[in-house]
């Protein structure tokens, strides 16, 4: 049994009541607010060292990438953070300074967008640094656009650049919060995922949920320059595609909107974030799977993130 | 800087929102919940293998300690919860079986009290298992007993036997929501927390908040048989009552009402809860630290929750 069929098979027995819009399965789950038009969001996400970090990252960057990975779930649905609360599992012989330089990384992010930390857990991991943050959050209700929604004939887009976040942006993204809300306040979003496992994965996750296929046009998706240096310099090398497809971490906003809207769409966005790139990177199909188009012609993915080109 | 110095360090600086009614510092954390009359609840917990539990627990119990103990901090704010998310992080080699065992006993504890469990995040933590859970809870606001709110004169309760908790109950506990929102429903609970820490440990945090003393009476403190047990095997061997001061692990409540109000919750407890003890143990005093009294008259407590018997 792997990792996604364990999670799987976890998900499917888990207990529910009332309260649910949208359990587990979204970036966040969707709750009850008792307000007519609002509902609440909560997410936990997890960093552990040695494994989303290196030993020798900087403090302050480790407690922002702890945080920012749920904040990025949030502002893909559309949502507002209001609150985290936060477990510490800290290693033998840790240093307080560090630990203090974790949380004024995570205070200073949470203070740009608005959100309280109300409180956490210390305790003790012997073996290494564990940070879980969970962040409860608000949508308007009817605003809040889940991944299941994708139709055949969206147009889809990506926020900025994909590809090679190890370099550097994995511990110093901006949660794309603002862009997120715009998004759904102004267009009819059909369906938004974050990109934490890159964007073939995330999209297949989509297309999952929404029952659909997708097509990419190559050389409509924007490409890093990260990607293209780490695609040189990885082994074995990938294509700087191949990276922006597969890297992972990129924590940009992916989304699929009516086509009609997408110029529209386009036109508005470079008024509103004139700093921030935004792709029309293919569309949603009711033919199944995941299609890359280049000059060669359309080529099918497999698995779920690495691209086998032929 | 010692553990509770860093965390007084830490809760120092945390970001705060016109959403916060109480931050850090308290059972859960106390949010705005856009309807009149009622709040939100927030709070986190861990548990680590080694620490919280041994290698050797069954994995439904430690599924329902995880979840427990957020259900127990709920329970001393007289709120009723509503919805979990769960990071569980997995040392190396995991066994499928044993995770499904582990949700196992977090779903059945869940469904008891009408928790859904909403999501999580796997994540890999290679030498040692570790959950957090993160809790949602919903409380009617001006019933919410804060740890903050002991009078000079208050008389102090606690539910259940105290002490000896690592034989079993510590996986085994029910957590005291019922109890914790029956009290808030019908008398004016002044004060109130959830024993984790040992009675002396946490009665000292319900002092230190609501800048007060207390006694307490030796002889009415509910001495469990496993703390007698666990007494006399101890090395160094603890009397029966230090070990039911200083254990910790109890779940169970402390709470201060006004002591005209002691007999008459008494007696509506019995009627109530005919099958768990409340013990009325001591009562709390303007004049500052801790003082135990037993028949050899008044004796003061020292440190954080070990008792030094004169």
């Amino acid at each position: 049994m792997n990792e996604f069929e364990l999670i799987a098979s976890l998900s499917a027995g888990l207990p529910s009541n009332a309260e649910v819009i949208a359990g587990a399965g979204d970036d966040c789950a969707v709750l009850e607010s008792g307000q007519a038009g609002r509902a609440l969001l909560l997410k936990t996400d997890a960093v552990v060292e040695g494994i989303h970090f290196s030993p020798s990252a900087e403090p302050e960057k480790i407690g922002h990438k702890a945080l920012g990975r749920c904040l990025s779930d949030v502002a893909a649905m559309a949502g507002r953070p209001l609150a985290a609360v936060v477990t510490l599992a800290l290693p033998r012989n840790f240093d307080a300074e560090f630990v203090k330089r974790i949380y004024a990384g995570m205070n200073a992010l949470a203070r740009r967008h608005g959100v309280a930390i109300v409180g956490g857990e210390t305790t003790s991991n012997p073996e290494r640094l564990l940070i879980s943050v969970a962040l409860l959050g608000e949508v308007a209700r009817d605003k809040c656009p889940l991944r299941s929604g994708a139709k055949d004939g969206d147009a889809l887009f990506v926020t900025g650049e994909l590809g090679g976040s190890l370099e550097g942006r994995h511990l110093e993204f901006e949660p794309r919060l603002e862009e997120g809300r715009w998004l759904s306040e102004h267009f009819a979003i059909h369906a938004m995922i974050d990109l934490s496992d890159g964007l073939a994965g995330d999209l297949r996750r989509m297309m999952e949920s929404s029952r659909v296929g997708a097509e990419l046009l190559a050389r409509a998706i924007p490409v890093s320059r990260a990607a293209r240096r780490r695609a040189r310099a990885g082994a074995p090398a990938k294509t700087p595609l191949a990276a922006a497809l597969t890297d992972g971490e990129d924590y940009e906003l992916l989304f699929a909107v009516a086509a009609r809207e997408a110029v529209p769409l386009a036109d508005a966005w470079r008024r509103q974030f004139p700093n921030v790139r935004l792709s029309c990177i293919g569309k949603i199909t009711a033919a199944p799977g995941l299609r890359l188009l280049d000059e060669n012609g359309a080529h099918s993915f497999e698995g779920h993130g690495y691209v086998h080109f032929a």
